[in-house]
């Protein structure tokens, strides 16, 4: 699958791919997923049906690829040596305009996953079990340093920890949350559930 | 604002008020938020839309006040004389069963919110409010007795830590927590983030 993959993309150049998922990311924003076709796809990006399908498989697999190429955060180049420090990088990484713009695009796609299982499966397979990954290295740092224990409760249920601070302020707000109110979250409820006290406390 | 409320409400009986709701309940699982109209809430229920916007106020108000009358825990009568046990308890007022056909409505109602602010506002006033003031109390018995602090920085994030656990399992996996999942969650997560640890901890 991933030769494949690999071999797919291959056709396409790094300029052209980004263009495309730039188009994906812009039609998402004005229609949202169930009114996004293939065919608008293609007309904007004056490529071929055909083309696209080749490349991505189907409308639920390119919209994932442009949404994980619209992320502007890579947990892989951060390690600043403490876990707090690491969580606090990830919370900074996008500015708040940044956070608006991805919160917006993330609401439109958590709502379209409920009736379409295949945009389900890809965003869990194409950007959560990834994201997991890198997040799960930041954590065996942690568990390394002896910041945290390994047989910590807590740490099974850091994507849900992570949902919560992120959609509740999406959902009541209806605005996402701003870089200091992740930070405070972060301190007061991320950190302290993995039995790691921040400095304050 | 309560007494017109309730001189309003006045006017029927509880059991044709859980007539009422029971209906509105039905027409949201069947057709969803957006697509429920007043009118077939008067003609499901052999009412007039006068009587309906008379009691009710609208559609927004309606929906939620049915939403809150199918709630079927009751945060008030809980008192186990422990925060694990009070949460606990909340966690198992609900059978599986329960559990999911809240959620299932809960979802429509998430979807919804984002494009009808009325229906945020009444949501908000009509359900989190009360909720998260029946909430707040049972963490305030827990100040009493020397449980938790009453500084705790995780408390102002009583709603999200929640909002995590329910919402993410849904999301991912598109069904809801199970009673045991919502166990493991307030141990591993909601008890040691206020800094009181579990007995197996």
């Amino acid at each position: 699958m991933t030769e494949v993959a690999t071999a797919r993309r291959s056709r396409l150049t790094p300029e052209r791919e980004a263009e495309l998922y730039e188009a994906v990311l812009d039609l998402l924003r004005e229609v949202g997923y169930d009114a996004l076709t293939m065919d608008a796809v293609a007309a904007r990006t004056r490529s071929s049906k055909a083309t696209l399908y080749r490349q991505w498989g189907g409308k639920a697999q390119l919209v994932v690829r442009a949404l994980r190429h619209g992320k502007p955060h890579h947990l892989d180049e951060i390690d600043t040596g403490s876990l707090r420090g690491d969580l606090h990088a990830m919370a900074l990484t996008e500015d708040d305009c940044s956070i608006e713009q991805n919160a917006a695009l993330m609401r439109g796609i958590a709502m379209a996953i409920h009736s379409n299982p295949d945009l389900r499966e890809a965003f869990r397979e194409q950007l959560i079990e990834p994201e997991m990954a890198e997040f799960r290295k930041i954590f065996q740092r942690a568990i390394d340093r002896g910041e945290i224990r390994e047989d910590c409760p807590a740490l099974k249920f850091m994507l849900h920890m992570m949902v919560g601070g992120f959609a509740t302020t999406t959902l009541m707000d209806d605005k996402p949350p701003t870089q200091s109110f992740l930070v405070s979250y972060i301190d007061a409820v991320v950190l302290p559930a993995l039995g790691l006290r921040t400095t304050e406390d």
